[in-house]
């Protein structure tokens, strides 16, 4: 890993002209059994109001990250049933020949509102809203949950690494340990929340992500020495590469490094070992040896808390792997996808909520804000209605920031999420808003809520 | 859920016939950058064998399940860089033109040999011995890693809620607490290691897994009343279905539910409250209306301790969500790929193994061999040499099963491994092997693993 080695550029063409499959079965088979039994009663086009929100924040952390909306838009426009998916339902009898009917025509042609990917989130931020009818909307749950929960818990890992590495560079290197598609949303998601590259290719393809690596401890140990090694390294890649210096003695790999880079190294990478204590003797053996320039990157098992523990020591960048691609402790966000309004036989809304212990939830549409004193917040104000109308002139309040956005508009996802773009406004978006948050919420321990979440009848 | 639903077919065509996308880039950019340099310094061809195995066990749990092996031999056909990645390699300037030529004709024309998909296995078992030129073998580590970390780590948590389930069912419906496409390798994963169904439909799609699953409180907050929601879905779905019965009140809901259904109902679902508790209530309520034959299902927040701990509930069957796809604590297997063994100048074999702290491996080409004492696993035999040739010889214990196949041979996957006839014969295989543990290999608490490794000199 080497600061050479980022690269950042747009990708020459649209993810979306590589061959997609439909994601249309990504889906739990109870969705498509309830649209079986709503289109024989008469209940599914029956207005409805979905919220995805999570009760909680995982793992008792101070805030949330959004991450995934720009995916989730993507994979909405390939939720098309095809020949394929069809032939299983129909074949396997999973649901009747009507709803088959009903899924060949299917595409999603309701509202989509909802957080900006990167927004901060408190317990009950209704950070999507879906409405439509009951089967158009009932059946994107499993979908929106599985890109929400995975890439929200990878971000809000990356955002308390980010914290607590400060100004030092973090890469993401957790591909190996993450799914393989998952491991490219990861990349993905630790970028929007702080990181600034990742060692997965495909996520440099795809969503224009800066990747970084230079060798493994397989490159020196390919070779008779190490110093044959670290010669091969630098005549392909240049004195200013980084050279992994941990395959035998730390030491000597050290004195080796220098003898065949000369001082103009770019780095060194530390992988093993105590990092406080090793990465104090590899910078006072560099800088007896002169290369004062050459930068420390320390890669072993690191998360938010090992990367803070280093703050006082010489480490110029961190590269992180395991910790982040499975959300540090907390590899799912824990959101839910609920039923909170739907309309009642008279025409009128009716707010509904279910009332199960421990899985209570707040019926009725909602409204988001966050409200702000002298640019540091303060609460996340949730103003709750029946009424679409009434709700957008409510919790009008003067130093607040109105958190949702129109993502999908009557079936039409909005493009400047996707892509790339959108993961660059993502990951300025989350840059500012972090900046709004009041101190405690930097802290690393788990404890409550940085913002408290006040309802507020509409 | 219900037991009708689970239904088990052979999908119609192989899922190789689906759009699929290129695994190529699913890489670390280390990996490329040392094949840059290899091809430079002339080492890219050297022989090399590279072993993917686990340090520890995740956990500290008493064994692991090998599950994705599968999945990689199919993802291995696709591992071809088209022109897409091509495009973006040489765009981007990750590789120099001569290694953007090596990997246009690419692929993967070397030996793997490891062990089956469902095996256990141990501290060190040899899971994957990859062989071939450096370059062509190294490439694959990342994707490797992927697939069997994600892939065992779900497989082990599987496997342990299938010994605490016992007799009683297990399904898998996790996809909403999983990204998308991790989603159907985890239903998959879980299937292998015991479970009996999933609610993802693209796992029974693609992998022949049977589905199962009802409703969701969505569907009883949709109806004006419980009263409607429970008649329109066995209007729906029969009398047989399942019924969710938690969404008001517990009590209210089974009396609901048996006043419309009459005592011939299905089957129950509580996905709240403590389970024991109302399990036993609801039993009792059931019996007294005359419902003894409706099975109940529980569904909240379970793991192999909370499943264990309902051993003497009157329970029919479980389903999992989260802890299931999340590894139950344990994200990964932490599973690495190390270069063991190249050959040197002179042509001879040369084991190699890195010194760094913690972090050391074992040189040296491995076969391994479970031992057994009247059908019961005593120990995991690794015999270690550095020539092909005498370690086929070695080992020669007469009640030893060897635990290594040939998947890829000179670059042709064996096709009886993958999709859904390998599932299949991978969840045959495991159900037989577990079997052979010893009766501490079953307990769940944190401790060694249930069988020593015991190296030997071939």
């Amino acid at each position: 890993m080497t600061r050479e080695t980022p690269q950042r550029h747009a990708p020459l063409r649209p993810a979306t002209e590589a061959p997609r499959a439909s994601s249309a079965l990504l889906t739990d088979r109870y969705e498509l059994t309830m649209i079986d039994a709503a289109l024989r009663d008469g209940t599914a086009s029956r207005p409805c109001v979905f919220e995805l929100f999570g009760r909680r924040l995982p793992g008792a952390r101070r805030f949330g990250v959004v991450a995934g909306t720009g995916r989730l838009l993507q994979e909405l426009r390939d939720f098309r049933f095809g020949d394929d998916e069809l032939r299983y339902l129909r074949d396997h009898r999973v649901v009747s020949a009507d709803t088959v009917a009903f899924l060949e025509d299917y595409r999603f042609r309701g509202t989509i509102r909802g957080y900006r990917e990167g927004e901060l989130y408190f317990p009950g931020s209704p950070i999507l809203t879906v409405e439509g009818g009951f089967a158009e909307a009932v059946v994107l749950e499993t979908l929106a949950l599985s890109i929400l929960n995975h890439d929200s818990a990878v971000a809000n890992a990356a955002a308390r690494m980010s914290i607590a590495a400060g100004d030092r560079p973090l890469a993401e290197m957790g591909s190996r340990r993450a799914a393989e598609r998952s491991a490219v949303a990861a990349a993905r998601a630790a970028y929007i929340a702080g990181f600034g590259a990742t060692s997965n290719l495909e996520a440099g393809r795809i969503w224009g992500i800066p990747t970084m690596g230079t060798a493994a401890h397989a490159w020196t140990l390919l070779h008779d020495t190490e110093e044959q090694a670290f010669r091969s390294q630098i005549d392909a890649l240049g004195v200013d590469t980084t050279l992994l210096i941990d395959t035998y003695d730390i030491r000597e790999g050290v004195a080796t490094a220098i003898r065949v880079a000369g001082t103009a190294l770019g780095g060194v990478r530390i992988d093993s070992g105590d990092l406080p204590t090793v990465a104090a003797e590899v910078r006072a053996q560099l800088d007896e040896l002169g290369a004062t320039n050459t930068r420390i990157t320390v890669t072993s098992d690191l998360d938010e808390f090992a990367i803070a523990a280093l703050a006082a020591s010489p480490v110029d960048a961190y590269g992180v792997g395991t910790s982040v691609v499975t959300g540090s402790g907390a590899p799912t966000a824990g959101m839910v996808y609920k039923l909170v309004a739907r309309q009642g036989g008279d025409g009128g809304w009716v707010s509904v909520a279910k009332a199960s212990a421990d899985k209570s939830s707040k019926g009725g549409r909602k409204a988001a804000f966050r409200t702000l004193d002298r640019g540091t917040a303060t609460s996340e104000l949730i103003a709750v209605s029946d009424g679409f109308e009434k709700i957008h002139t409510a919790a009008a309040h003067p130093d607040a920031r109105a958190l949702q956005v129109t993502l999908v508009d009557r079936g039409e996802p909005d493009a400047s999420f996707e892509g790339p773009a959108g993961v660059d406004a993502a990951r300025a978006h989350h840059a500012l808003v972090r900046e709004e948050l009041p101190v405690k919420g930097l802290a690393l321990s788990r404890s409550e809520p940085a913002l408290p979440t006040v309802y507020i009848d509409a």
